[in-house]
């Protein structure tokens, strides 16, 4: 199970502070029925209480696409992105599907990117959005449609799309009730960047060959084992960013496949407590890439930030690049946090999800503000919505 | 030529503030002088005092390259390697042989990853590093230079090694020497950093595709047209940074593609400015991907951070994105600076590259560091040696 730790130099040599003491008990108890009560905290139960029909229906699903496609392209921003490139990235899994990824920007460059590299390749459309309305995936979506009708007529394309959305209304699940697309569900309990483990991650994972009842199992576990930890870790950074102002928060990994699960950690933290002018700013680097370039700043520059090194297992020469990262920015005043993944595959990812989630929810909690909102995002898409007249 | 702006809501419009004041001329004046004299400075002068007879040296090795290997494995990190993947990354030209990158970390994970990749393909290696010792990327070398003898004989491997190195001497030019690679120059006085146009980005780059000619052409017409351009950017995040205590810089780009620039940015100020206990700590976000994401805490967190937009030219939607979020980020209350550059092709990157290096080297002489030197990246190195016995 992860462990979670936070070193010191004494004498020269690394040692674990003492954390028994940083946890307030009486205040985590309160914090964890607050978030098994809200309204948007279904993802807390999830991993036990995994509906058996709709996992059987995304491994049908995942097993047609890749019978008939090489290509499946995802399409989805933010929340309905971000969870599951980073496990397919990182796990880099087998499969004779490979899935690509688009409506994530606005860029005419991108998406034209996608089409070349798919080509003549046979494909099917992922589209994820609970609304449907979002700007970004519904024009990567009316493009990706009309190149499955162009390539497999009108009567064929429907049964290449699948749609993750809402369960009973909005624009995509009144399109793909009336086209016969292959749906899934987006909860109502659950927001965007605690979304991986529902259809709208499991669906993309399985297509490109991660072993989800293994994420799942992982993620179950987690659920009994890693409170402690999780609390601990919360209480830290909060203590850290809160009382002691250090208010930036440097995700560090050495492994550089794991760059777009910084990326899902920047989402997670960055949306769950950046409110109210305050909240720690998350960062990431990549090492030992960024110890030649980042790693000045890191040894030398501002002493108001902290590092949490995300412990990957791995070999052994990495292993001291590890430790020497942990000697010499603790010798640079930074205070590093460390977290030991028990495994480098879908178990392992599937414990560090739920513990990173949770984790996050608690610090939000003790930072005062909604872990599960994000009313920040509107103001660009009313911004964006204005210039574009509508 | 690239423009810089500085905008501000007034009356509920975007306006420029006028920036006539902001530069400090006595000040710059100085400044550039002793950049241009600095031991390290050699990039100031490099686009139009090219050494021609090593550009078409450059390109003789690409066609090679080009002609022999499907892949063509650059070996180096840090400023040996963010460079010319950055501008590989961001152009995505056509070419033969592919680019794969190696010895930028020590994880096993990724180097079998580029194994995998390249399989049974014919391949060349490009070995970039001053010394020779860098660890990372001597390992990997260690490893290519193996593969490369088990395929093709030890008689011909040596062809098919390009080593970036040292005139004189060090570890991999005396092997170099020795063995017969085809060998180029890294600077005496161009820091890894600033290194991007010398043969440790030129070659890399020529074989992906990229016009280096245009490149430089770029660099070359900024070297006269962007010095008061990079200086009132370099006075305004100074002015920023330094007397209102504005610590992180977000670079923003529209441009997934653009996600290693964005790098290489890091690198550039991060190691250039993170120096004594201070520094604008360098951020980076992708658009729209990141508002859907940390777009909640740039509308709503710490109010201590300041956005750089780099405007590339794009189709008409994006462009109306990039004017969303400066509306709406400047109504949050983050001031938002634009970059815009001339063009999205080698020309404009190549102004890009030299506005950077120019505004960074002028900013951190204004922070009162040297631009030049990173001797906090030797500290992590020390301890790893420690930990290595040697």
């Amino acid at each position: 199970m992860i462990k979670f730790s936070f070193t010191k130099i004494v004498n020269g040599e690394l040692r674990a502070i003492d954390l028994e003491n940083s946890v307030n008990q009486d205040i985590t108890t309160r914090v964890l029925k607050e978030i098994a009560k809200d309204s948007m905290g279904g993802w807390l139960a999830l991993p036990k209480k995994y509906d058996v029909g709709e996992l059987v229906k995304i491994k049908e699903a995942a097993k047609k696409i890749q019978d008939e496609s090489e290509y499946l392209v995802c399409i989805g921003i933010g929340g309905s992105y971000l969870g599951h490139r980073a496990v397919i990235e990182a796990l880099n899994p087998k499969s004779e599907t490979k899935v690509v990824y688009a409506g994530n920007s606005l860029s005419k460059r991108e998406l034209d990117k996608v089409i070349e590299e798919i080509g003549d390749a046979d494909f099917s459309v992922n589209v994820i959005s609970k609304s449907g309305t979002t700007l970004e995936p519904a024009i990567a979506f009316e493009t990706f449609k009309k190149k499955l009708i162009e390539k497999y007529g009108e009567k064929e394309a429907p049964s290449r799309i699948y749609a993750t959305t809402d369960a009973k209304k909005g624009t995509l699940h009144d399109e793909a009730v009336a086209e016969g697309y292959t749906r899934f569900v987006v909860p109502d309990n659950i927001g965007g960047r605690y979304s991986v483990l529902t259809a709208v991650g499991m669906l993309p994972m399985a297509v490109a060959g991660v072993n989800i009842d293994k994420l799942l199992e992982g993620a179950a576990e987690a659920m009994e084992g890693v409170v402690g930890e999780a609390a601990k870790y919360a209480w830290t950074r909060y203590t850290l960013g809160g009382e002691k102002n250090y208010d930036t928060e440097v995700f560090a990994s050495f492994e550089p496949a794991t760059m777009y699960f910084n990326e899902w950690l920047k989402q997670l933290f960055g949306e769950s407590e950046g409110k109210n002018k305050q909240g720690v700013f998350p960062a990431a680097v990549i090492y030992s890439t960024d110890l030649h370039s980042m790693g000045q700043y890191m040894q030398d520059g501002r002493r108001d930030l902290f590092e949490t090194i995300i412990d990957y297992p791995t070999d052994e020469m990495n292993e001291k690049v590890v430790r020497a990262v942990e000697i010499a920015h603790n010798t640079g005043g930074i205070p590093v946090l460390s977290l030991k993944p028990s495994s480098y595959d879908e178990e392992g990812f599937g414990e560090l999800i739920y513990f990173f989630e949770l984790a996050c929810a608690i610090s939000a909690k003790l930072f005062g503000v909604n872990p599960f909102d994000q009313p920040g995002v509107e103001a660009y898409k009313a911004e964006l919505n204005k210039l574009l007249g509508n």
